[in-house]
C-alpha cells in the first residue's frame, strides 16, 4: 500500500462523520497527519474507550456506562420528558429545575423517511407509562413537523391511559427579534399567548 | 469516571481538530457513540496506521511512507515548485502537465506571527539550488501578503545563485465573474496582461 492510499483511508473514514465533506476531510487527516504521535494515539484511543464504555440506558435510552443511567437510578419516574436523541437530554439537563426522567425515541415519525410509530421507541414509552404510574407525559420533540405530528401521536396513544401529556411552548425565543421571527413562529407564540398581571 | 467524562473526553479530541467547535465536536462524538462498533475501531485503527505509516520526504519534505518519496526519485530535479504545506503537493499534482519536483516550507514568512525566514525551510531549499544545480525555483506560496513577500524574499536570497526564479500567475480565476474580482485580483490581471494570438 502506497502512502496515497494510508491517508485516503484516512480522509474517508472522517467522511463518515456527520456533515463532513472531502475538502473538510482531509484537512482533519492532514491535521492529524502533521500532529504529534502523542496525540493521534490519544485521539485513537479515546475513541475505542468511549464506544467501548458508553452504551444506552436500559430504561430511558440516553447515554450512560451503566444498564441504568444516575438519571433514571435517581430522579422521580412520574414526570416523563420524551425527546428525539440522546443529545436532546443533555440540553434539557441544562434546565436545572426539571427534575424528572427522560425517554429518547430515537427518531421521530416520519413518512417522507418511511418511519412509522413501530421504527421509534413508542411501544418502551407506553410500557413505562403503564409501569411506573406516571403522571406527565411532557412532548419535547422539535419544533417541527414530525415533531409536531409524533407527540400528537403520542398524546393520542396515551390518553386511554389517564396521564397528562403536555408538550413544550413554542413562541418566540429570547433574546430574538420580532422582526426576523417567522410566520410560523408568530401565530404559534399569538397563539399561546398569557395574560400579564 | 462516569459517562459524561467519557463522552466529554471524546468531544475534546474532535475540538483539536482545525475549525471544529463545541457544538460540531459534539455531533461528531455523538455520530461515534450511537454507530457501531466495528465503526469506531476502523476509525481508531486507521488514525493509529496513517500517523504510524506516514512521514515526511527527506528531500522536499511531501508526506511520504519511505524516507525519500515518489515524485522526489522519479522525477526532474532542475524544476522545483516551492509551496507552503504538503497539501498544496496534492492540489498541484493535479495539474498533470508539471513535471518538476516540489519542495515544502512548512509556512511563510509572517512578521505578525513572529515567523522569520529561519523558521521555515529556506535553508533546505538554498541546499537543494545547490546540491542538484537546479534551473528554476516556481515559486507557488498562496496569492496572499504572506505568500508573495515569502516569495520576494526567496527570490532575492536565490539571485546570487544565477538560478531563474519564477512565481505562479495572478489574475482572474477561470470560470470567476469580473463583476465579483477584487480591485487586487484585477489590478494584478491587468498587469500581468498577455497579447492574444
Amino acid at each position: 500500500m502506497n502512502n496515497e492510499d494510508v491517508i485516503e483511508k484516512l480522509i474517508e473514514q472522517f467522511r463518515t462523520l456527520p456533515g463532513v465533506g472531502y475538502k473538510t476531510a482531509q484537512r482533519y487527516a492532514f491535521s492529524i497527519i502533521e500532529g504529534k504521535e502523542e496525540r493521534a494515539k490519544r485521539f485513537s484511543q479515546t475513541i475505542l474507550e468511549a464506544k467501548e464504555k458508553i452504551g444506552f440506558c436500559q430504561v430511558c435510552g440516553n447515554f450512560t456506562d451503566r444498564e441504568i443511567c444516575p438519571i433514571c437510578r435517581n430522579r422521580n419516574r412520574k414526570i416523563i420528558c420524551v425527546v428525539k436523541e440522546p443529545k436532546d437530554v443533555l440540553a434539557m439537563e441544562k434546565v436545572k429545575s426539571y427534575q424528572g426522567v427522560y425517554h429518547v425515541l430515537f427518531g421521530t415519525i416520519s413518512p417522507l423517511e418511511h418511519r412509522g410509530p413501530n421504527d421509534i421507541k413508542i411501544k418502551e414509552l407506553l410500557a413505562r407509562v403503564q409501569e411506573d404510574n406516571v403522571e406527565e407525559v411532557i412532548m419535547a420533540t422539535n419544533p417541527d413537523v414530525e415533531g409536531d405530528a409524533t407527540a400528537m401521536y403520542i398524546a393520542k396513544i396515551l390518553s386511554p391511559l389517564g396521564v397528562k401529556v403536555t408538550r413544550l411552548a413554542q413562541g418566540v425565543s429570547m433574546g430574538s427579534d420580532l422582526e426576523y421571527a417567522d410566520e410560523v413562529t408568530l401565530s404559534r407564540a399569538l397563539e399561546g399567548r398569557r395574560e400579564l398581571n
